[in-house]
């Protein structure tokens, strides 16, 4: 397929006198050396994306992209795909997981209606209230197990979409999150099609499959692969495989990391979409921190392909499996606290306390 | 050794009926059931603690006790005792670790010194500000290797300093902290003498001693338990082997266990004085929120120790091993966000979302 967008060049961040400043105060703050364990390198990534030896967050944004799915008539998911446009409604009402905790740490909470099933009603924007985007691309993609879920140009589309939604965004930190019943059955596809991994390793439970259903979800996306055999490039797969919710979410990835914001992923979908845009830029993958393990299975698989280095594990594994940004918005204070020590702990010297006596 | 002290009793908190309701309204909330993982159990464990199916943490009370010891002249640690009254200065003074992490979760800083080889100029309390309480039973603990650390009457004295403390803090909420070089060495002996785990599976680096610094460490840890090898129950081990800040930390967990706070419980220093705790009421374990796994290797089998179930291992693995209280600060905002989702987000019903198809 032939996609009419430009993909932003992501630079790489690499540093070297940044990286030794940073690494160097975080040595001399009053404690033992590497005693704030995985904070460490936490700070020190932060201080690189944000190229400050005293970085501080600014503005959080989360982003909730949500969209239906064509697959899920196929039965690929515990709930309908009403639960979509509901949970979207739940959103912007403050009654859901995502709208709790980014209430509680003060994330401004953007839902992107990417291709929902339903129109919704235009609300005006209320500081300090979650805010509805309507970017539909279409109300829902085609049932990808008998062709493309989207045409290349709704993928571009997409993926414009989710630059422009950024770029109009403020602050330097974007937490990523998502809805949309039926969309981890896009992210097993994704990551079996473009990491080569048995499907069957990749498809998981979801919100909640008995066993019967994970085996006819199985079925489903083996046929999804094999009328979308062609659709290996990462663009190609993306359109093939995808949800309007994923193609979005990889716009507003390359966006951040173009911008040099802190993108924090949340769980298996959203690791798909930094996936397909690590695919079209490496250096992304900087830009990123990821939030935690999912215990959807297919998570494993893909964080070991996108951060194979043990030490760049997530932050959190506490056995969630929600999405819409769950994880991140958890995860959240540790980043604050990795700058809160960056900027505010007091070195050996300052202290005036005395250095290991070896 | 006879003690003249009063251990309060702590009650099972047992209570099917608000376990019942408590999990009900976890159930319903709009989400797939379990799908946010071990906050689930700890928003369980929390308004049991507190007695709601809407708990709210108010008043959160940072402890952190700080004492010397007399090991430390054996060279058990890669610090001079010297550094014990620095980082209280500079806990004061808002420049540690956990003075950071405090004030970007709001937590009151308490620092009590209970027995540092240093009189500190007293200063008037400034709300807002980290306080110092001074119940010094001695400066710093006899040398363990050669005897016990203290006497039946210290350890008294300690432990009723601890519930004092705490019996004057406002709040629901107690996150333990500590400071004292030689202490970490104080908790693998605790550990060795009340598990029957073998001491070199108890002692490890603490601050950063190289290999043959350990190795140091474990003959001068062996000694400590030849010389008290009499002291096997809990009081009379806590005296033999322990510190007073150790000691003064089972005083403060006791208190706050009977008065029913939220004990957070930092590494593996506060974890062996919840260890004594729990030996003289096993009841305080069911207050207890373990914050992290700390990086120092005894605290593995502490916890296994003390929390055997899978379900209830510690919320953090960030590879920490500062103390402190730094874990449990960093832990905080998980505790925060489980009693948001039960206070704060949607049930199906409530929503409007249909449940699972199936």
């Amino acid at each position: 397929m032939t996609f009419n967008c430009t993909i932003p060049v992501i630079s790489d961040l690499h540093d070297t006198a940044l990286t030794a400043r940073l690494q160097h105060r975080i040595d001399h703050k009053t404690k033992p050396l590497g005693a704030l364990g995985r904070l460490e390198p936490l700070a020190l990534r932060i201080g690189q994306i944000l190229g400050s030896e005293s970085p501080q967050l600014e503005h959080p944004q989360m982003l909730v992209c949500a969209a239906d799915h064509g697959l899920a008539a196929r039965g690929v998911s515990a709930y309908p795909s009403d639960v979509t446009w509901q949970m979207v409604e739940n959103f912007l009402a403050g009654g859901a997981a995502v709208s709790v905790l980014a209430r509680q740490h003060g994330l401004a909470l953007t839902v992107v209606d990417c291709g929902v099933a339903r129109d919704f009603a235009l609300r005006p924007a209320v500081p300090g209230q979650p805010q509805l985007l309507v970017r539909k691309v279409a109300p829902g993609t085609h049932d990808a197990s008998t062709g493309p879920a989207m045409t290349a140009a709704q993928c571009a589309q997409a993926l414009a979409n989710g630059m422009d939604v950024v770029r109009n965004l403020p602050g330097n930190a974007l937490l990523l999150g998502e809805m949309g019943i039926g969309n981890t059955s896009v992210a097993s596809l994704l990551l079996s099609r473009l990491c080569g991994i048995p499907l069957d390793e990749c498809t998981g439970a979801g919100t909640g499959l008995d066993a019967a259903g994970v085996a006819r979800k199985r079925a489903v996306l083996a046929q999804a692969l094999q009328a979308n055999e062609g659709a290996v490039e990462p663009l190609d797969a993306l359109a093939a495989l995808g949800g309007f919710e994923v193609a979005t979410l990889v716009g507003a990835v390359l966006q951040a990391a173009s911008e040099r914001r802190v993108i924090v992923v949340d769980g298996f979908i959203t690791s798909a979409a930094v996936l397909v845009a690590a695919r079209l830029q490496p250096h992304v993958l900087q830009r990123c921190v990821f939030a935690h393990g999912s215990a959807e299975p297919g998570h494993a698989h893909l964080l070991a392909h996108l951060v194979p280095h043990p030490q760049a594990r997530p932050l959190l594994d506490m056995g969630l499996r929600l999405g819409e940004g769950s994880g991140a918005a958890l995860a959240w204070p540790l980043l604050q606290s990795a700058c809160c020590i960056l900027r505010e702990m007091a070195s050996f010297e300052a202290a005036g306390v005395a250095t290991q006596a070896a």
